[in-house]
């Protein structure tokens, strides 16, 4: 599966995985696809260092990618505390109210929130960015529009190709104006961050947008055969993140999560603020359904949201109530149905497209070939 | 673009073409595709008798369908009075409110309604069959569920096939337990009546639902590419409905309705129970808006809204209400951007096919064919 972006990159198959597991990213490099870590865990450089030297261990020197999540509208001088201030009481006490009615634990005295909104703010972007360029990463992707101008200079510098989501043609058109490098089509059906415009309909219209540059196809894809289709709609590769999530290196440390993603049907996912305060497909839970029910507070706007629900979402995880118990992912989802390895399910992709090419030939009239 | 399903019905290319215009439906055939008049417009059976006269006599013995509007559940002995009795005088009045906001005028003295909700009641839907099957009508389609059963053993006795819309797995197996021969996979993406689940998830479900059951893919199709990748996802075929609203051959009657859809973008559509009380996928207008809005009453179930909003969207159409002006369509809306005859739209398809099978080609690695 060559296309010329993966010839530029060096890598024999044009999928890229994106996951917050360095053990899966690693596993999709070494498969012959580009793996794509997601910093925004990462608060401490130190322990994005760590990462990277495991990664660098285990990936027989191959290439592979780092995502950040860096609003491209920057806040000068605001801090967690600054942001903290501007949540109503009535928000909070929704929270609580929320989650005392399903029985949620609090947490031990003194144990942090695991999932912490700081990995959302510039400052934390940029010093993973420091620590970042000084391995071999190729690839730099942000989730949050065009990174600003300086960082992509940086990039450039350091010979990181540089790539961004974009939902719809004017974002994407955004980004190549920007000096961006490559724009990942991101379709209403994925999960995480996603616009209203499906993966049939984006994909070529952002192609025709930055043509020459190139475009991955993300949302919806999780089989050779969507492999095949969103490379037909004209990606020059194929960007997947949910799929990654039910393979045995994927760490969510949850067994109820991922058994609710391997019993999960394709209707089971919503695109809910509750996450973040921006649109981000995810499971749809007693927890979204609270945020999205007309007669609650409603979610607030984009960083509020995320520092309001960030202890919330810890303890919900780490005591897995089921009822509120979720993950960003997308529609494919319901094709999730088993744990294997990220070996295994590269291999079915890889043999899925080319027995779609087959089939598709035969429709075509074309001879075997 | 041959299929099992195409050499079944003997013809030339596996591209199904709905649309409410026998010039379009006609003209579809003879390119080698497959029309597929839509009935529900018909409330005499007689119009619709001449035209499948017309049909006849321009179709060069080439085989065509009708889609008709058919509800799976039995309403029985309950007309259209009975029906206008259970609105509430709120929702009339917001109708009279919003129409005279923009200054739509009225209808002159005795002048009908245009588009009437009786085209969606069972008993229309059957007089329809019974002149339909008059003529050599190949495929009969079926807009909402499962027609019932009486009408699929008579279809098959004249040797129709009967085909179904389904917006999810459990649709689609519903439709293969009623004895269907056709299920068209109908994505988020497309246009009218819509579920949430987006083609590039939903096709390669509904195949594996109901195989060997052929699937069309409906939703977000509107050129080569998109029909390649409507293909690779597992479609026998591919249904595509927008696209021919812009055709010279429509008979929108509206110059500001098709200067509209020229000018739509992909985000200009919204998935709205405005229209007929179900989530349909139409242009976005001050007319859905006024009808999503929180503050407003909401819509009514099917078929109330139908019946409410009946003459007040005749009277938009007619005096051509810019703000308020909307028709059902896909987000396919973005690439319609210039008149072109069906041939003309059709050979397109037809190229672009051929251009991403070569493309798809030289990516998996294959020698030209």
């Amino acid at each position: 599966m060559k296309t010329e972006l993966s010839q530029k990159l060096g890598i024999e198959h044009a999928i890229f995985g994106f996951t917050p597991f360095p053990a899966v990213a690693a596993a999709l490099t070494r498969a012959g696809g580009f793996g794509v870590l997601g910093a925004v865990r990462y608060t401490a450089p130190d322990d994005l260092a760590r990462d990277l030297d495991w990664m660098q261990d285990h990936t027989d020197g191959l290439p592979y990618g780092l995502d950040v999540v860096m609003p491209a509208k920057r806040v000068e001088g605001v801090s967690e505390t600054d942001v903290e201030a501007m949540i109503p009481e009535g928000h909070r006490e929704f929270v609580r109210a929320t989650l005392a009615k399903h029985g949620v634990p609090e947490l031990a005295e003194g144990e942090a929130s695991g999932w912490r909104i700081t990995g959302w703010m510039e400052q934390v972007a940029r010093g993973q960015l420091d620590v970042a360029f000084d391995y071999p990463v190729k690839l730099l992707a942000n989730a949050l529009g065009s990174p600003p101008a300086d960082v992509v200079a940086r990039a450039h510098d350091h010979d990181v190709l540089v790539a961004a989501l974009a939902g719809s043609a004017r974002h994407a058109r955004h980004h190549a104006e920007a000096g961006l490098d490559i724009v990942v089509a991101q379709g209403y059906e994925a999960g995480g961050h996603t616009g209203e415009i499906a993966s049939m309909v984006l994909t070529p219209e952002v192609v025709d947008a930055v043509s020459p540059l190139p475009v991955l196809a993300a949302g919806g894809i999780g089989s050779g055969e969507q492999i095949a289709a969103g490379l037909a709609l004209g990606a020059q590769g194929v960007w997947l993140g949910s799929i990654w999530l039910t393979t045995t290196e994927a760490e969510l440390h949850s067994r109820a999560l991922t058994a609710k993603l391997l019993a999960a049907g394709s209707g089971d996912t919503v695109r809910s603020r509750a996450l973040t305060g921006k649109p981000a497909r995810q499971l749809r839970t007693r927890w979204t359904d609270a945020w999205d029910d007309p007669d609650g507070p409603g979610t607030l706007p984009m960083p509020l949201q995320g520092l309001l629900v960030a202890e919330a979402v810890s303890r919900i995880q780490k005591y897995e109530v089921e009822p509120l118990l979720g993950t960003p992912v997308g529609q494919i989802v319901g094709r999730m149905n088993s744990e294997r390895s990220v070996q295994q399910v590269f291999d079915e992709l890889t043999r899925g497209f080319e027995k779609t090419v087959d089939r598709v030939n035969r429709i075509a009239g074309r001879s075997a070939s």
